[in-house]
């Protein structure tokens, strides 16, 4: 079940930068271990800002949630998510 | 180049329906051909809306303004293009 | 699988009367039908709105968007989904 | 008398973690007290949003505005209320 | 039990002139029925708009619902409704 | 002269509560002088939120910026005016 | 007492020509003459847009909303108002 | 002197194609005599839709609306100014 | 030449009541040095609101922008400008 | 390849100002550099505003999003991102 996520990461200016590489190192990993897993088979960056647009293939709500509040970027991410559908004239 | 687009179909309700139903036709037809020539990778539907989220892969702006302008629901949708980077965690 | 769902209904000013009751006529049929079966658990007004908040529980995304687009009202419906999983604190 | 509440949490980022915490467990117990009573029957989580959607079922709007301010999260919430009104299409 | 709303008026600019004046008749004797039952007990002209700010005071939420909906105008009014608790600081 | 006011209050966070408390003592004493004087007929609670909807009536518009401002808490409030006319339709 | 006014015109496009000259020729009449009274001491084009930025200058807001709903475009427009007060640092 | 335009054009769906045709043949005509003159230096269509963002150099505010609205669309078009002023890093 | 600026004051809230003095000081002394050379013809205070809405009258836009960045509040002000041209109804 | 670039520069308030003007020198000849590689062939300045709109020329979406997130003031900048095409127009 696929679902359309926006990510924008938005770290506090003041977080020591030691912290904020530790986060993002992190994130890097847990990101492509969900992708090696097949549950994130897309992600993009969006030109410009520190954000991305992925879509998320897991089995319900529950496990998306489960997924996306796993992220180490979590607390310091804005995230709108929206339910796909197949589209009539996909191929 | 990979383009996110998110396309809001608005027909008028006094369109006669055969004239819509003329103009879907061409419309999926249209997307196909796209689809088949690799130009339009994903085509989703937005749960509960007549609207869809794409990516389109196209050489340069221009031929991206020409496919979409190329629709025949071109004149009823409000489009959104976002353009997309390599994200650094992809794998 | 629950989706928090709002529907704003947007009837063209212009609709004949009789048109305009027998699509609500319908609407209403279908919405009973698919509260017997569950799969609308929820259905409440906006106060002062032509508009209703609903949860709708189905099997998955396309089942939802099936759904949704099954309504009689769907083409004069400005509809919002937003994805539920369960609350920690839910008891 | 149903009311529709959204809670968008946003905790400081500069909160020590045991002061989180202990919001965070005292907010879990009064919101499960609130369900035990029935005043707060359902309660779902916004998935990929530290953020619920609740329906808040009280005698008023003093006791509506009693219950949400007396949550500990509340200084930290951006709450939005929505009266609901009988659907003439509920069963 | 008080309610502040907020009505936009948006009649068709095709609409005969003698429908308009039929239906804003109506609703001003309809308004001040409910003024007159103590139900209505403020109504304001928002300057500079076809709009007015109101406080509706009634038994609950169904009654709020019924008494906006019983409006003429109400199919060509856009309306927002926010639930008012008493303040601590009110005399 | 009547205007309608809506005043959101955003306290910081950080803010002593001792410091917090004193402002929220002076701003009641001054609310409810205002209120004895006849200046500020309605303060109604906006249900959810620590914001207020108030009806402030005064000679012209100078006097109604001097008494916003001389809230204690004017300098953490976001505040709106919507000045009101007397409705055609109201008894 | 002075008021900031912003009027956005928007004239259905199916408006016959004779009827929209009309209307546009008493407006300017009616501006002109709010004018001459002093009651509208400044008029300014919004530019690129069917728009303009007023200052209106009257006794209370009645008679400001007076002054507005009596202009010929009145039903046309939409128009937002800014109560302005002395500001300390004028001269 | 430069003036950033976003402008976006909405023709109505029933306009018949022959007045489409004049108005846009007309605005072409307009536009590329503007750009000989040297007072539209840039012109850009806005990937997917009926809109363009350019940059007019005139003498003052009055000749940008001058000619902003003797362009053919400009009944049809809703319009964003923003002023420009010289960067101090630009070379 | 004329533009419309609307200016919204944000000071930091742990600004040292000192500083903020000086600044407000400065910024008194400033503007009322553009107001007698001419450039600032009209200043008002938004009722209810740390904001202005000023008329500037300047030869271009550069000296618009150097006033503006002048202001010793320019790096907390939030400030949109407008254009405005000659309205052909004006007297 | 041209992109559309609007760039708002939100520096803490807190930040030393040496550092500032570090950021600002380093960014200054950064984006002095990509205007002599051609890279960047527009830039100006939003009047009123610490903000610019910027037009950027480059092979593809990934320089682009590496030509933005070189710039020092990259973490302290919103930065929205809209591609363009020839206009038909264009001469």
């Amino acid at each position: 079940m696929l679902f359309h996520v926006q990510m924008e990461v938005r770290l506090p200016h003041d977080m020591p930068a030691a912290q904020a590489d530790d986060i993002k190192t992190r994130e890097k990993a847990v990101a492509q271990e969900y992708q090696r897993q097949g549950k994130w088979p897309h992600l993009w960056r969006v030109a410009g800002r520190y954000a991305n647009i992925s879509i998320i293939d897991v089995a319900d709500i529950d496990e998306l949630h489960a997924l996306l509040s796993s992220l180490p970027l979590f607390p310091y991410m804005d995230i709108r998510v929206t339910p796909l559908a197949r589209h009539p004239s996909a191929i």
